[in-house]
């Protein structure tokens, strides 16, 4: 194509073994082209430009260096691959990321031998390097172990976990801490100040020669090894004395977008390294190109753009975001009650909690990626007379599990629970998705879990939270924009465990929990126009369930049918405790529950999504004949 | 009574604030009597007793200085609470501990207002201290916060996470670092070798004098605040830089047993701190009590004992243990097979894998207080080509879940979780109970989730999982003794996804998944004595389930009846969701699906707590003769 760039050195590479032929100022050029086949590719299919960007000199380095897929290359996060896939045979199919049936937008196993661990959530990393590393030690597949991970994914407290354990177990291991001092958002922790001091102490230096200095000494018999090549390592180093405390050897800081500091230093470490070393890299989001680097977000996510003036190509919105529906309410609410006060952990613009601390500075919690610590720290807050709103999306939620069962539920704190992303969430597929939190929530005790089923009952829900102290409350809601319903001035509280009747029929309930109301309606219309009439709920509630509702409406009809955008153990089998104790089973029902398959579904459009998983107006219709015992012409497989 | 210990000065304590009028000597005489009470009230109720003997002076000088239920004060996990449980209003049923009825064994909101914030799962203090911190910043309950956390749980991810925040927002909060080497097992992380350096290099400071300098500055007006309490508490550490990388003022080591320097140094922190400060304790787990101290686990967990000799009052037991079963059987497939390696986050003793370490040392990772990385690092063995074993209470599990998502089941690599502690626990009550794993694992797409009926059961299911290498698997089983069934020579691997008809009958079948199953047999020889014959299964999975035995028993009786210990979400909901797809409810069945209800169950024996629950025997006979329409003579509430 005319737009492609030209990348001659790039075009003869077809694995990272073919890297090994080039020279390092080869390997210069090559850098060049990647990134240019990078914003390139990413400029057609949208996704996360910035970190690739930021480690397209990183990526090359290692590569030339290390021997994958021998060594395990493992990618934090692994949104910063694209350049990696680009080198380890996938470019042919790069303009297909994130798209169905195309490339993941993270690393993942089974794509591709490079990817030995696939990521997506933070901070797993050097646990998955530390489990090879130790599997080579005892028999397992033999390789160098390699993380690199991000100063923001380093924050987290499994990331410190794994460096504590592989400061003790003193076992050969690299970590690559690829600072570029913006995670998602700008850095709030702690350690990130940590960091900043050390190159503020001591400006970057140039490695070169020391580590040149070094590499001249290989030949030497390995017998002088250990202590001399800690001499060596710490010779490189100039401060890091916090990974120092946890048993590591620190090289660094060092330019990360320089190929003659990355390359020397990386050979060193190998050829030298003989417990686990931390190699602190600098580099630069969205390095290379002005419009990523200029960028509030250095291009973290970007859509489909041009790549001449990088202005990003964006559908028209029919309706508001339930993000932003969720942050304007709480806002409205917060401006009636100074008790409210609202806690994200690193996710301010994806939770719209941005627009929270613009109007609360000083009530509005970033915490940094650290779910464990933002629940328990917002029981604290409760336990301590405020109103928390803890907003995590709930496939992020799964990491703080414990401490909502253990600091919130069993103490009963009134923290209440904002849970984006649930349900399937299109380009980020499957590690992304939120399709377990009504099942590990809603069999807590005391616990009150809802879904909104539009941004009008979002609205609703906000409101509902805010009012509720007598123990924890959450409510659901899907990505994405809502369905263009009216907007009420004010959100109302609804009654805790109340439904609603959405439409009357006689023979066949639906009801629906969250935003699935949209297609259980249409479904409803098209059985009413085959003559089944149908009634449609709105549960609202999965937890305390609207007992008078469920059993009314499964005594009134001949077949009552949940719907639900999660995995069964959730509303639908909440729904189906209460039958079976109400012996609602015993004189027959024709029940049925939909929820998410039994099989993680990869990226494609949410639609496509809800498609596959047998979710959407259709497949509510044939379900619902299916259970009727209606011959349906046209059966689905 | 005459075995009781003198102690004229406690006994004028009702309340903390009683000790504002002793001087410092009659303090060391309260302290002395505390650790004799303790002693005592521990030998007539068993219970955590090395824990709360390491802290007895700590205690003290806390509610000295400090004044709560003001100031909030935290202890991390709860089990060193005694002493200060003694000391606040609690005295009086202090020899209730652990038992029904009784105080908890740990701190407990709702017991008391000198419990702030409950604990059991450690590692929660700092995040729950931060938040009272920033609620009274907030306008919430005023006071200061104090956590108490030892080196263990200091190394817990979840710690760090709340050291990085509570670093970054500055804010005034304390938190003691309780450091006697040894949380449940000896300490294994870089972090534990780093705190021994800190001491090791620079001994014991007598602080006394420089704290008692500062205190002798304190009428000072406070304008020269901020700087100077910085310099001040400067003085009184000997390193720590860790901490101080970490934003914390650091202050310390000081010996945790003497009250000359805990209280002037207390003293002067809460008179000067301005920001977060970290107080280093040296303390002995066991202090003052000779058998404990000369006990390998330091008295950290003890039956009832007689206080002059220290020895234990054992009950006889008629069955080994779940946990030995499960050490001994996986050792026997080690033994067969190079592969096998096991891991445990710090509970080698509780686990069981003491004594497979015993065995194969280089084969067995204890990773620290780090279920998260615990989990992932499973990963990476498997993704390395290892077996792991990765063997975490259920209650503890929920710590790792999201990596069992993320990390095992989304790359369905073949971890293997032993899953102890399953179900009801007795004296560790609610926070320990394992109520949760079954509906948080067999939701998850390509998991297997067995759970053994018996010890025999057990030895099946680790030679099960030992030889399924298809992805990941989990085995639960309870606390405590077996049943006492006749045991195989050698674990033979089980059908996947095949249960089993443990008696027949016509009318009725109950479908146990566990280890219910003994008491579902008494169940159906009761009703057989009535007259209504039964048919008794043990389903042995979860996941995936037996759908021909499971449709099989719903078609051949009138009633099917599942029996799990954990809560609606799980085994019985799949069971459900099957019969609902394949239409069996339409044609009516009297189904009942017996889970824990829905509330948290308070410590009792695990017997009374399977009554409060309604899984034991007469219960399920209950269910089954309303299942049928049977009228009960004697019906219970």
């Amino acid at each position: 194509m005319t737009d492609r760039p030209q990348t001659p050195l790039l075009d003869r590479v077809k694995l990272p073994s073919d890297l090994k032929a080039l020279s390092d100022r080869e390997l210069h050029q090559l850098a060049g082209e990647l990134r240019a086949e990078t914003i390139s590719a990413v400029s057609v299919t949208g996704g996360h430009l910035g970190a690739g960007l930021g480690v397209v000199e990183l990526t090359v380095a290692l590569h030339a260096v290390f021997d994958m897929p021998r060594d395990k290359l493992i990618w934090d996060v692994g949104h910063q691959c694209y350049p990696h896939k680009i080198l380890t045979g996938r470019r042919d199919r790069i303009r297909s990321l994130r798209m169905e049936g195309g490339l993941s937008g993270f690393t993942k196993r089974s794509e591709s031998p490079y990817d030995p661990f696939g990521a997506a959530h933070s901070s797993t990393s050097i646990s998955a390097a530390l489990g090879f590393a130790m599997a080579a030690e005892l028999g397992g597949d033999p390789g160098d172990a390699i993380a690199v991970i991000g100063d923001g994914a380093m924050s987290a407290g499994m990331a410190f976990e794994a460096m504590n354990n592989a400061g003790h177990l003193k076992k050969r291991l690299f970590v690559v801490l690829n600072d570029n001092e913006m995670s998602i958002a700008p850095p709030v922790g702690a350690l990130s100040s940590y960091l900043s001091r050390l190159y503020a102490e001591a400006p970057i230096q140039d490695l070169k020669q020391v580590a040149k200095g070094i590499v001249g000494l290989l030949p030497q018999p390995l017998q002088d090894g250990a202590k001399r090549a800690k001499d060596m390592l710490k010779g490189m180093a100039v401060g890091g004395t916090l990974f120092e405390s946890l048993g590591f050897e620190y090289v660094g800081p060092i330019d990360g977008h320089d190929l003659d500091q990355l390359l020397p230093v990386l050979r060193t470490v190998k050829a030298r390294a003989t417990g686990p070393v931390l190699i602190h890299v600098l580099t630069k989001k969205g390095k290379g190109y002005a419009p990523a680097e200029a960028a509030r977000d250095k291009g973290h996510a970007t859509g489909k753009f041009d790549v001449l003036t990088g202005v990003q190509v964006k559908a028209a919105s029919n309706a508001p975001s339930y993000t932003k529906v969720f942050a304007q309410s709480l806002i409205a609410e917060a401006e009636r009650d100074a008790g409210i006060v609202a806690v994200t952990a690193a996710m301010p613009d994806g939770t719209g909690l941005d627009l929270f601390a613009g109007r609360f500075p000083k009530r509005c919690f970033d915490v940094g990626i650290a779910e464990q610590h933002a629940v328990t720290f917002s029981a604290g807050l409760a336990a301590g007379g405020l109103k928390p709103f803890c907003a995590i999306y709930s496939t992020f939620l799964q990491r703080g599990y414990d401490q909502v069962v253990h600091d919130v539920a069993i103490q009963c704190l009134p923290v209440r629970f904002a849970i984006d992303r649930a349900g399937l969430v299109g380009a980020d597929g499957a590690t992304h998705a939120g399709a377990f939190d009504i099942a590990f929530l809603a069999n807590l005790p005391g616990m009150v879990v809802m879904a909104a089923a539009d941004e009008a009952e979002l609205v609703h829900m906000v409101a509902t939270a805010a009012a509720h102290d007598a123990g924890p409350i959450a409510f659901r809601y899907p990505r994405g924009e809502g369905v263009g319903v009216e907007m009420p001035a004010q959100g109302v509280p609804l009654e805790i465990g109340r439904g609603r009747i959405v439409r009357e029929g006689s023979r066949v309930a639906i009801l629906s929990f969250g935003t699935r109301l949209a297609e259980s309606l249409k479904a409803a219309e098209a059985l009413a126009a085959r003559g089944v009439p149908v009634t449609v709920a709105d549960a609202r509630f999965a937890k305390p369930l609207d007992r008078a509702l469920i059993l009314g409406l499964a005594r009134g009809h001949e077949a009552l049918v949940t719907v639900e955008e999660g995995a069964v153990g959730g509303f639908g089998s909440h729904v189906a405790q209460l039958l079976a104790e109400e012996g609602v089973f015993d004189r027959g029902l024709k029940f049925r529950s939909l929820v998410l398959p039994d099989i993680f579904i990869d990226q494609a459009s949410p639609e496509a999504m809800y498609r596959v998983a047998g979710l959407d107006a259709a497949h509510i219709e044939e379900r619902v004949l299916e259970a009727l015992g209606v011959a349906v012409v046209g059966k689905r497989a």
